[in-house]
């Protein structure tokens, strides 16, 4: 610890909130990640909850002319001036959203190998960038979708059916922008930054073929509409495989990751005189089992200094998951964040942060919420029954009371979510 | 990674769990903690799931006269030669228990200063030892329990009621033995290894009070039976407080513990030249989000060499739960294990295991089970859905049917659960 600098806990998880969000925004990191002008137009493209922001940082960073259309969620617009920002219902598609993907499709058509297609690209991507394949509807599509989610079916298999019936997603939009050059410009927030399935990957090659789509509705005894079964059966082109000419130009680059905002988290902590302990950039489970595991784990660092020696920090990232029970108000982060709470039960020395890195927690207005030590016996003197807020998953109300609540506003970039648990 | 010893994850990882099995062995470890003799006259007392082996590592080590009786679950008895081992029901008390707890505190009855009560302890050892206080009846503690489970109290909350209607919790039976001395030799498998929590602490002082549990009941609304409430009232004595001169010489010896068999573990996973990283000694939390959050510290460490870098191995201890919905077969600890392997699907270079301590995952035959990462393609190939077993909390007919299961018998001891996760 460094003795000059005593450990403020809330400001300190504070910081590290702060260098997590600064790490994934577009409008410090894209600029660096730009290619040369291209001879002929320049086209931008793109579909995100960062998006707007994204789009911003182009405009701002960009020498030369260019023109452009993307689309985001209902509240993440932000002003462009050549860019056209179109916002759009999320995560069930609705009109706007159905619009502007066929308006994308369309504006790759004709390029020639002069031009550059920046494709700009977030978590959200996926549902707003919904193009029913040719010969498809969108009931189709949903009707096929719903199934699958009631099949037990695994992700990747779900997303091998969804890329089958697109007409942009695997491949299809740099495809039918060749001969011109696509470069895109991701932030991740999915496990595994796999570029496939940000948005599900409409500029990379699709390994996965149509015959795969069909052995997968088959195995969870799947009948599709005639229309998707015809389209399975042979209608449809294949989605572009690796190595496919069109795509030999394309090229990928992740300007932000949940790891590397960890990691900017990490060298603030270390600044600090904190030893940062990275447990994952990826956690899933039930939020509020998260929160146990997570606890436990703060409480083997305060008693046998494992994995790390106080002051440490716990750092992580991913997506949990709240299966709602009760009627009340909260997101995931609140939610995890309570139940460590409880867990910990008023233990000394264990303070934490959980936010959402868009700065939206679930549906509220806040990014996350803070605890320490006492939050619990601050919580009894008011009146209040932590494991009662729990039980009725009305964990942004707790935290409310409390004064604990982190608000942000939108941060306009997406890295999934980030908690740190302290241990001094 | 030492070259000269490749590693072969299974058997290393079985290795493993015999060295944290071996840490916890009363016949291994019981005998440097014993006493000199006394004067007079030496007497064995106790409960718990490992109490048997305890009496049996006693006998052979203890060079002078002995007497004695001690309390185990049905099936978790060994033969003695000396002392008396009863068999009874477990978690919900019988006929059997009672008599037998009965007997334990009525013999500390009319020692002497130069007797001593060798009083041997481990999990399972309260319901094992229950025994209303005089005026109280099995019905009137159970009606209270029950309210208790029903409100929502927290866990200490419920012991400290608890120890208040008990004639041998709580420092009782201890003080009953005044004057003679009293040394406790417990195995835990609590959070905190809290002398007071292991088997609700018969000969630990106890400084809560019959206000306290006035307050617990008045504070979730509980109107106890009119025996209770007069016991409460005032009937009763107040349990011994530190520093009550009759537990003036009574020692408290922690033989076993989870951390002890977590750092047994470690240090061979170090001498085959793998890190060993000890997350926690009681990581809590529904069994299947367990697996999947670490799951994602396995994928961190392969991913991104933290928190260590391969070969690492992570380990745990604690008592995960299960909510059971489906009709299958399977302890917790196999739940966990196949939540972590459909986590991790196939993930390269990761294997686990998960055992109970205790030999016995939930009421199999089976201490645990072993997977790598071909286990979900195996499961496949013979026509098994990994996500179809989890949802019906079959984990054990999975594992069964992969040949997978880890069996070993009743060990005889208990320091909880035991998990490595090896990464290579």
């Amino acid at each position: 610890m460094n003795s000059r600098n005593p450990i403020e806990p809330s400001s300190l998880l504070r910081g590290l909130f702060r260098k997590a969000v600064e790490a994934a925004d577009p409008r410090a990191v894209l600029a660096g990640h730009l290619p040369e002008r291209p001879k002929g137009r320049t086209l931008v493209l793109g579909a995100g909850k960062a998006v707007a922001a994204m789009a911003q940082a182009v405009e701002r960073a960009w020498g030369g002319p260019l023109e452009g259309l993307v689309v985001t969620r209902y509240g993440h617009g932000l002003p462009c001036e050549r860019i056209e920002v179109v916002e759009a219902a999320h995560p069930v598609p609705d009109a706007a959203g159905l619009a502007a993907a066929r308006r994308i499709r369309a504006a790759v058509d004709g390029l020639t190998a002069d031009d550059l297609v920046l494709f700009l690209v977030s978590g959200g991507g996926s549902a707003l960038l919904t193009a029913p394949a040719d010969g498809l509807s969108l009931e189709d599509k949903q009707a096929v979708n719903r199934a699958l989610l009631r099949s037990g079916a695994a992700i990747d298999e779900m997303n091998c059916v969804r890329k089958h019936l697109s007409g942009i997603k695997g491949g299809r939009l740099a495809a039918a922008a060749a001969p011109a050059q696509v470069v895109t410009l991701a932030i991740s927030d999915v496990p595994g930054d796999d570029p496939s399935v940000i948005a599900s990957g409409p500029t990379v090659a699709d390994p996965t073929t149509l015959a795969d789509a069909r052995t997968i509705l088959a195995r969870y005894g799947i009948a599709p509409p005639p229309a998707v079964a015809r389209h399975l059966d042979g209608e449809a082109e294949e989605t572009p495989k690796p190595g496919d000419p069109r795509l030999a130009k394309a090229v990928y680059r992740l300007i932000a990751r949940p790891q590397a905002s960890l990691e900017a988290a990490a060298s603030a902590a270390r600044a600090a005189g904190v030893t940062p302990v990275i447990l994952g950039d990826s956690l899933e489970g039930e939020a509020r089992d998260v929160g146990k595991v997570l606890a436990g784990v703060a409480r083997q660092a305060r008693r046998f200094g494992q994995p790390a020696a106080p002051p440490c920090v716990l750092l992580s990232g991913g997506e949990t998951t709240v299966t709602v029970r009760g009627g009340g108000r909260g997101g995931r982060n609140v939610e995890f964040l309570l139940s460590l709470a409880i867990a910990l039960n008023g233990a000394d020395g264990v303070w934490g942060i959980a936010c959402d890195t868009d700065g939206i927690d679930g549906s509220e207005d806040n990014a996350g919420a803070l605890f320490g030590p006492d939050s619990l016996a601050r919580a009894v003197a008011l009146g209040l029954s932590p494991s009662a807020f729990l039980a009725d998953n009305d964990a942004y109300s707790f935290f409310d009371r409390l004064g604990d609540l982190v608000v942000t506003g939108p941060t306009y970039t997406n890295v999934n979510d980030f908690r740190a648990v302290l241990v001094v």
